[in-house]
């Protein structure tokens, strides 16, 4: 899978990730009401808004993008009507030959990290049967219980020929309470690093492995360092646009083949009609057309910064 | 819900928590075949004989304790049909009036924080009704993000009097990749360990707070550190039983007025018609005997260690 990942970002020239994080606040009121008129304000009506705001943007940007990376917990919240809403969201995307990155971010130990695999990766067996839950392409996966808890997510990985973004330094301004401590004169972030670069090794593509990383935008130094510490290991990159990042921030997360990073934007995307930039030329209604353009603009700033570098 | 968890610790004597994690090797034959027989080998049947085994023992064991600790992970990769058990489970347990602690080991940064809290511990928004969503009474919480990631769960906790207990040093073997690094001359465990206790000060109930911390039964000296450095956290202890911890490792978890401590038990109780120590006296069809056979010695090693202590 991180063939394909690989190959549908050289194809499109387009290393980013369009994150479908759905807020409430970011959809446009005529899908609300639709949906709340046919099944009230009710967890279904929630579930029915989000999947038609997801289709309007997956339908209006997939021939230009590689992947899409939908955020669980924006439809956790709405508890099973909002599962079945990502369901539909990742079924949609598979359709349309989109790389999925499911934003899970989950982590556990033994048999229970194996569940989580199975669940989002792999097949799950019942009796002489094996089913599908998911079926993402990648996971992101939290680290701090150690190999134990990223083991059982390569086993499944190997098998399916799927991959992890296993998180290392994250974009968020407390990132460094525990991430940036250090260890003798190394931070946490890099001993983390080293362990994904050990995990990735283990399986490997053909010049990237099937084990990324995780490092935000918004830490451009730190990514520098991480992208040497893991020379082979593919860097999903969130922060950029709403969280502060830019194209020019972006560079030193690519390796010297124009590969090895993959961008997201999520609000930036996504929410386009409700930002400064847009929303005089977009309407509510045409909240996918602004999602267009972002793309485009995203795509403009990335592609002109790394033709700097 | 920290004080009533406490009082149902108090009333039954009983600093226990079972886990419901069921693997589908845990459940007799005689539910697997009728749930089979109703709904085929498919996602549909795995969720109904997990439902009819978790209540099974439920049923068995509800009067002589105080919570129930289900495993996400071990419904979620069943999909959709996984997560209805779950809520299904969950719905039970608290007819039963026990305390439910979902583990769940989310963890995210800001409004995807809040999201997962509001999903499990709190209330969502849809136009201007609000709903629960899984409705845990405590979620497990990975700290790897910072307070970013603690903060979302501590504003629904205070409005939901609701509690969190945040990973701190787990019970697996690799759990000190990270975990046991030293900063200075401090493990990182102990670290996340302060910042723990420095969460619950601004979340207190009567003598402990509704931040709570989880370490592992595996690790009884780093228990007793911990202990220390968090004096007015509870702490949720895995790692009993089948992952190796004893009675006697379990008494410096708690503190001198006999609280502060919960031990979960999982396989060991539901599954325990399958040991060593109770399949001479327990069929399958007596699963859930052999489970409230286990809570009771369970009771009663961890009763006599701490009368000894």
């Amino acid at each position: 899978m991180i063939q394909k990942l690989i190959a549908k970002i050289e194809t499109r020239n387009a290393p980013i990730v369009v994150g479908l994080d759905p807020m409430m606040g970011f959809i446009p009121e005529h899908i609300k009401s639709q949906a709340f008129a046919e099944f009230g304000e009710t967890l279904k009506g929630a579930g029915e808004a989000i999947w038609q705001y997801n289709k309007g943007i997956i339908d209006a940007t997939y021939d230009l993008i590689p992947a899409v990376k939908p955020q669980i917990a924006m439809y956790e919240q709405f508890g099973i009507e909002g599962l079945i809403a990502y369901q539909k969201t990742l079924d949609y995307a598979r359709e349309k030959d989109l790389v999925i990155i499911g934003d899970i971010k989950r982590g556990d130990i033994g048999s229970t990290s194996e569940a989580y695999a199975v669940g989002h990766l792999g097949k799950v067996k019942v009796g002489s049967n094996s089913y599908y839950g998911f079926q993402e392409d990648f996971s992101t996966v939290n680290p701090y219980l150690g190999s134990d808890g990223i083991k059982p997510f390569l086993d499944v990985c190997r098998e399916e020929k799927k991959g992890i973004f296993v998180l290392v330094k994250t974009s968020n301004p407390s990132s460094g309470e525990f991430q940036d401590q250090l260890i003798g004169n190394q931070p946490l972030y890099e001993k983390v690093g080293e362990k994904v670069a050990e995990w990735g090794d283990t399986l490997m593509g053909d010049s990237y492995s099937y084990v990324g990383a995780v490092v935000g935008a918004t830490y451009p130094e730190m990514g520098k360092t991480l992208r040497k510490i893991m020379p082979k290991t593919y860097i999903l990159v969130p922060g950029y646009g709403a969280q502060g990042g830019k194209g020019e921030d972006l560079v030193h997360f690519f390796n010297a083949d124009g590969l090895g990073a993959i961008v997201n934007s999520s609000r930036g995307i996504i929410a386009a009609y409700q930002s400064a930039q847009y929303k005089e030329r977009f309407t509510p209604e045409n909240y996918a057309d602004a999602s267009r353009q972002a793309v485009l603009d995203m795509l403009e700033d990335i592609q002109g910064a790394l033709a700097k570098k």
